[in-house]
């Protein structure tokens, strides 16, 4: 966790495209790495290898959302011009290093990881772990460390993938050298995680409480009507909460006039605001901000070919870049690069 | 199991490069692949990162017998205008295609394969089991598809990673169309594994039992010498026993004159045959015999530039094989081929 405050950062991020992205990831996510692409080099990795992990049998659930995921990047403000973006399966070196790194990583060091732990639960693997899974932090710590980068924008669950790549970058260097492969460290969102319509902490499109990026005009009008209040706010004048009040929380995520939603909540909370109101500021602010890039997204989602060019274009960027930190790590372990 | 008699085959064939190859890699493969490159095409894989799987933390005791092992290859006949020699490490095909199997192979089917429970217990992995050492029989059936090799020669204990291939074969061209991958059959070798010079059914350099094929004049006179025959023979006129004798399964394994040795048994059976004179026999046949492999090594060993280079050019010929493959089977799942 730290601060990006001098200009030699390199700032790795990404996402699986299992789904087109929603408001959660903008929040999260989508909406940093916008501001971070005007201070940093930033290469953004769709991570359809990883997203094939725990999809090994259903292909098309992730290969039909690697242009969608695209078309959000695009969408939300993310410039070809300012941040790489790149596919991760058209990076060999990546599917190399991490050969490279699980020779030098134990199975009960994976098994030990409590993000993989709790994802295994999540899921429901249990005999049935695809061994894709199991090692996906090894190949996650060949994408941060391919990339050199040295800042990883993460959720807070994600902070054992970090020390497990710094483990790796240990060995690693032990064995070829000390300026092999570079550290990295965590960029925690300054704004925690987004909760879904429904009150759970985690919004996810397999939850049925997520916002899309694409949404309709009226998907973002029912989703807010339906939105978890204060179930103990039952009158107008009543006193009401707002902590676990998604409105809140979410009006805190995306309206621009933090004094007016300081006003809000204080009004709320003594009394005298009614849901309605709040729901409507929030969705005047949502209808707001969702329209240009729903009109934007559904433009560039017509034009495949444009998109497919911008990615290919980023992937032969970051095929360069991986590919010579493939041959630092080879020519450190001594064997032959020979072409 | 089958035999090789139609000419439509492709072969496939290997060895982890962690030390010169000795005679029961001459007997048990070596001199097979001589005779086979006359009938098929043959591809020999020098498989460094299979090699770094349980050597992960020692990476030079691959890499420093890469070029060791290709002067082996040269030495007893291997021709490389018959036989392609590459180096696993330089196709990133193979890497790639791990990482696409390993998504369709659970941690438990891994574990259940027997000869990896097997290497496992030899090697007296435990808690500290390499995750690539677990994955390792996926990277094999990436390598032995990528070559679309439809005929592996290997010992019997490898059997079950022939069936391990054949059932990813199975998933993978479910998944991406029937004619994706080819399946493969094991090629038994006619003669069985060469014991060691001390009995031991497992001829190894760890073990030193092993007798190199750059072995000096001198080592090989010591080698036989000292060859376990039968401990109850111990008169020249009493009766031997040839069972368990490793001077005749070598003199079977090695000597050029079938009825030579078929008379040497009988004769040694009934009595009046000494130990001495068998091995005399045996070792003039296998001096024959390594003499000028070592002259031909000895040249080669010293010319490490013509070395990569062979291993340069076999390669790239098997770089554009393998990504031809690679490009099959990620159009089959729907991934982009970008370039």
């Amino acid at each position: 966790m730290t601060q990006l405050n001098t200009t030699s950062h390199l700032i790795l991020t990404g996402d699986r495209p299992t789904g087109p992205l929603h408001l959660g990831h903008y929040v999260g996510s989508l909406r940093q790495r916008v501001a971070l692409q005007h201070q940093h080099p930033q290469y953004i990795l769709i991570a359809d290898l990883q997203g094939l992990t725990d999809n090994g049998s259903q292909p098309e659930k992730v290969v039909n959302n690697i242009l969608e995921v695209m078309a959000d990047y695009l969408a939300v403000g993310i410039r070809p011009d300012l941040s790489t973006i790149c596919l991760q399966s058209a990076l060999p070196a990546l599917a190399e290093l991490t050969m490279l790194y699980m020779n030098i990583v134990t199975v009960s060091r994976v098994e030990r990881n409590p993000t993989v732990k709790n994802e295994i639960l999540q899921k429901g693997f249990s005999r049935s772990l695809p061994t894709g899974f199991l090692v996906y932090p090894i190949s996650q710590a060949a994408d941060i460390t391919a990339f050199g980068a040295d800042r990883v924008p993460v959720g807070d669950d994600q902070l054992p993938m970090i020390e497990q790549t710094n483990e790796i970058v240990h060995k690693m260097n032990a064995l070829t050298g000390e300026q092999t492969l570079r550290r990295c460290e965590a960029v925690l969102s300054p704004m925690g995680r987004l909760p879904g319509v429904d009150g759970n902490a985690k919004m996810s499109k397999s939850l049925g409480n997520a916002l899309s990026l694409s949404a309709s005009e009226v998907e973002i009008h029912r989703a807010v009507s339906d939105m978890f209040t204060d179930p103990g706010h039952l009158r107008i004048s009543d006193p009401g909460k707002i902590e676990g009040n998604v409105v809140f929380t979410w009006l805190d995520a995306f309206h621009p006039d933090t004094d007016k939603v300081r006003e809000m909540k204080a009004h709320y909370q003594r009394g005298g605001l009614g849901d309605r109101v709040c729901k409507n500021t929030l969705e005047e602010c949502l209808q707001t901000l969702l329209a240009p890039i729903r009109e934007r997204r559904r433009a560039l989602i017509n034009d495949k070919e444009t998109l497919l060019g911008i990615l290919k274009q980023g992937s032969e960027q970051a095929h360069e870049l991986t590919q010579k930190t493939l041959a630092i790590v080879k020519k450190g372990l001594g064997l032959p690069v020979m072409f």
